[in-house]
C-alpha cells in the first residue's frame, strides 16, 4: 500500500491531490488495471470534479455548507463533538474512489481532478493507495 | 478496456444503461470477479437504483433539482460557466460502481437498475468499464 | 462470494456491520488486497461513518429525513410506492464500498465503521462481499 498525507488548511476545503495521486501510481509501474484510492478519515471525502475553475469548487463548499450548517444552527444535531455537519458530509460524498488505468494513466476525463474534501480541518489527512493489474515499463 | 457512448436528450436526466453493461460483461467473458464502471465526466454521474417504475427517477430528479437548483436562482453560484448544480449533483451522487460478478451475471438485486445520471445535457456520455477475475466458458 | 443478512428493526436505521465484515475478511483468509462490499437493495445503501457516539448516526438520519421526508409531506413526489425519499436516501449514500486490506486486517481510520443505511425497514437484508488479493497465513 501506497499513501501520502495532506496538510489543510480550512475547516473546509477542496484540496486537489491529483498530482499526488499521479505520482503514485508511477511509483507502482502500473500499467493496465485499476486504483483504489482511500480517505480513512470520517469527516473527510474523496470525489472526482473539476479544480480547474476555482468557482466549481468553491459553490460545492457553499453548497454543502447551507445544506448542512454547522452545529448549533438551529440544526437540533445532538452530537457533542459538534461536528455532526462535517460527518454528514463526508457520508454523502463518500471515502474512496476506484480509477481505472490504461497505457499506465488514469482515465480521468478532462475535467475530472480527484479531490480530498476537508469538513473538519485544519487537519492531516492520509490518502491511502492500491494498484492493481499488470505492471511493466512503458 | 471496454467502453460505451450514451445520447442524452434532456438537460437533467436518468438513462438505464444495465443492457450496455451486460453487453459489456457478456463479451469480457468474465464468470466470477467484479467489474469496474467509471463514468469520465464531472457533470454526470453513475448510480443504482429502480429503473422498472418511471416514478422513481422523475423523483429522484425532482428532488436534485430542488436541493441544486440551476443559477443563477438565489444560489449565489459564482461559477461563471453557470452549471455548478450540475457539479454538485455528479459529486453527490459519485462518478462509479464496482459490481460484483458471479456465475457470468452481475448480482445486482431485483430492484436495482445501472443508471446514468444527466446533469448538464443533452451530450454524448462514455461510460468505461474493466472486468477483472476468472474468465471461461459458461 | 461471501454474504450474510441483517435484520433491520426501524424505517430508518443506521446498523453498524463492521463485525461481520472483518469476520468474512478472516474466513477469506485474504491477507493483502481489498474487499468489495455491496448492498443489493434498492432502498438501502453502505458508508463508512462513525458510530462510537450515537449521536452521529441520530444525526445523520435527522438530517436525511428533514432533507427527503417521507411522501406525501408536501413533496409532489410521484412513486405510488411512496418510498421515493428512501430511493433518494440510498441513491446519496451508494450501494457499495471498496476496501483496502493490509496484513489480514481493514485499513479502516479509527472513526471508520462500516454502516448499513436502512432506509425502508424494516427488512431484511443481505451485503455481498468479494475479498480480492493475496492469501495465506498471518
Amino acid at each position: 500500500m501506497d499513501s501520502f498525507v495532506v496538510q489543510t488548511t480550512q475547516r473546509n476545503e477542496m484540496v486537489d491531490v491529483t498530482p499526488e495521486v499521479r505520482a503514485a501510481l508511477a511509483r507502482s509501474g502500473l500499467r493496465d488495471g485499476f486504483g483504489v484510492i482511500f480517505c480513512p478519515h470520517s469527516t473527510a471525502a474523496l470525489t472526482l470534479n473539476e479544480h480547474f475553475d476555482p468557482a466549481v469548487v468553491q459553490d460545492m463548499v457553499a453548497w454543502l455548507n447551507r445544506a448542512a450548517p454547522p452545529v448549533p444552527v438551529e440544526t437540533g444535531f445532538q452530537d457533542h463533538g459538534a461536528n455532526s455537519d462535517a460527518h454528514i458530509k463526508a457520508t454523502l460524498i463518500g471515502p474512496g474512489l476506484t480509477l481505472l488505468v490504461e497505457d499506465g494513466n488514469l482515465t480521468l476525463g478532462r475535467w475530472q481532478s480527484i479531490i480530498l474534501c476537508e469538513f473538519n480541518g485544519p487537519r492531516q489527512r492520509t490518502i491511502q493507495m492500491k494498484w492493481v493489474g499488470q505492471r511493466g515499463p512503458a
